[in-house]
């Protein structure tokens, strides 16, 4: 894997056995670390960190130094594409992101542009490339983008919503538009994606936080081809896809080209790797809220998980962003219990 | 089934073969009717209609003359429980519920009463009696409440949450106080859904609204066991066990001393039944959002769910309650839908 002093989190993505199961955290860099909160302090707001690449650089790397964490994610915020495509937005503290513009009708998708992503996200290819000549080849740094579909629910919501009645009433009467909405998110992310990776990135993710919300159905015919179609349209770099949510699907993401399937903490580890079959990696899964328990409690719950998944083809993580009012201290009891752990001799 | 001039609903609970399927809608009694939000204008807020017997007698007699649904269910709220049992709350307009105070320690659990329903939630016994009065025998009655682990999340929050983190820290943190809240909570629930069927509720449900947001684990440490103590204590009436989200659990839920398993629009129905197996009905599961569509789709959609259930054991409704700015006559569409269906021969 290049000259990467740790390249556990790739071979693993790749389906190669590895002396340990690696491990990182979603939303590892952010609010958990005092230290983060240092450099946020020192800024405007949260957009300004995100696209100040100095800055965004040295927070994606503090959880490696200070968490020990095998990979780490290049700290910015899904949201960049909605905004690259024509619809700002502002992250109001202690709310969340908030949209003054939302799509409301097919004039509004028309006058979207696909963002090329050298241009409107280049702030965030620059925190890229910044931060792979910060690390030092230490260990992998991992790009994201969210799916279509959650991204097309903040566009059409402009905010965040207990279950996007919103963004379903127009896949549920406007189809067309929807899928035109869709088609030009995907054409955004596919190129977004493949720039982080040329900027450096050597892993990427897709979020699809809201694919729960949707019924099997409307999730086939709304989120699903247009993963597929980024999956596709990636060989550059091993594709982990995080569905949340999407338990009633794990036959058809099974058959996604991409080589990293995670879990939410609802899904039971045995029953899906059985559906998964064993030509994917996992990665998750357990409840971040897990983190807030005593430290024994900690151990035993993710040593039962390691055991659950096994010696291979297993990246640690949880089964949704950390929490932000988690100790640091019991997010390194995870990472270090999850680098200590001996397999049993059953898995030899 | 009594003197009950239609008693679809009672006896497809029952597993006994009918004339067509029954439906009825989780939220049909609410701001969907504009005959609704005429009553609740006159009142001073939403509370003062749950606690007014002859105005909550009204409301849930509407969608049966409006909407022609084959059941009312007793127009109330689930968080009546924690107030009868100490925490008194608000509901803010367009915000939702919010308690003064919450609990966050065990003198807090230790301050809170079991409540005698004939005392603290007479006014809802007396909202039934009134209703059934009203009803004349049309149809029968639904009597509800929350369950446990609902209930419990919300006397944490102290409001609604996108991930009840507050309510799981405690699960995780203090699990003799979690237990010791959940005992009471429970006592309440079981003695409250008793007296509503000694009032005049000819079945009752239960919601476990957030079951989804618990790990396997912990729903079956945390939920499963209150839900089914209280399946156990009920030999009075069916009793209808809605856990949106535990796509998890089915496997457990089949074994419940109940008649009827709620189902949410992600579970798939051929699935859904072949886990939990022939010996319970099933309810739901629409996507409410279905209702925003055109007539045809709603139509097609709904024919599509009712083939897939089957002609029998199948009660129709949602799978969860109705969006409150959904169209009154796609909501009749839906219903109408239902009422016309015929079952093609494969099912004679």
């Amino acid at each position: 894997m290049g000259n990467l002093k740790n390249d556990l989190l790739l071979r693993t993505a790749l389906g190669e056995k590895t002396e340990r199961t690696p491990v990182w955290l979603m939303r590892q860099a952010g609010r958990v670390l005092p230290q983060y909160r240092k450099v946020r302090e020192k800024l405007k707001d949260f957009k300004e960190l995100v696209k100040t690449p100095e800055a965004a650089c040295e927070v994606t790397i503090q959880p490696v130094d200070i968490l020990g964490v095998d990979a780490a994610i290049i700290f910015s915020d899904i949201l960049v594409v909605p905004e690259a495509m024509g619809l700002p937005y502002k992250m109001i503290e202690s709310k969340g992101p908030w949209f003054e513009n939302t799509i409301q009708d097919i004039k509004d998708i028309e006058k979207l542009k696909i963002a090329n992503p050298y241009e409107e996200l280049n702030y965030v290819l620059e925190a890229i490339k910044l931060t792979k000549l910060e690390l030092n080849n230490r260990v992998p740094l991992i790009g994201f983008a969210g799916a279509p579909w959650t991204i097309f629910s903040y566009m059409v919501e402009g905010q965040g919503s207990k279950n996007f009645s919103k963004a379903k009433k127009m896949l549920y009467t406007q189809p067309d538009w929807s899928h035109a909405l869709l088609k030009k998110i995907t054409a955004t992310t596919l190129a977004y994606l493949k720039a982080q990776i040329n900027a450096g990135a050597n892993i990427v993710q897709l979020f699809d936080s809201w694919a729960g919300d949707l019924s099997p159905d409307m999730y086939k015919e709304f989120a699903l081809p247009y993963i597929n179609e980024i999956c596709n349209g990636i060989d550059e770099a091993p594709v982990i896809v995080f569905s949340r949510g999407a338990y009633f699907a794990r036959t058809e993401l099974a058959k996604l080209k991409c080589n990293v399937i995670g879990l939410d903490w609802t899904m039971n580890i045995k029953e899906t790797r059985s559906i998964i079959g064993n030509n994917k990696t996992l990665q998750g899964n357990m409840d971040p809220c897990l983190l807030y328990a005593d430290y024994d409690v900690i151990k035993k719950e993710t040593i039962k998980m390691l055991n659950l998944f096994g010696p291979s083809k297993h990246i640690a993580n949880l089964g949704h962003g950390i929490q932000p009012d988690t100790d640091a201290d019991k997010v390194k009891c995870f990472i270090e219990t999850v680098k200590a752990h001996q397999f049993e001799l059953q898995y030899a």
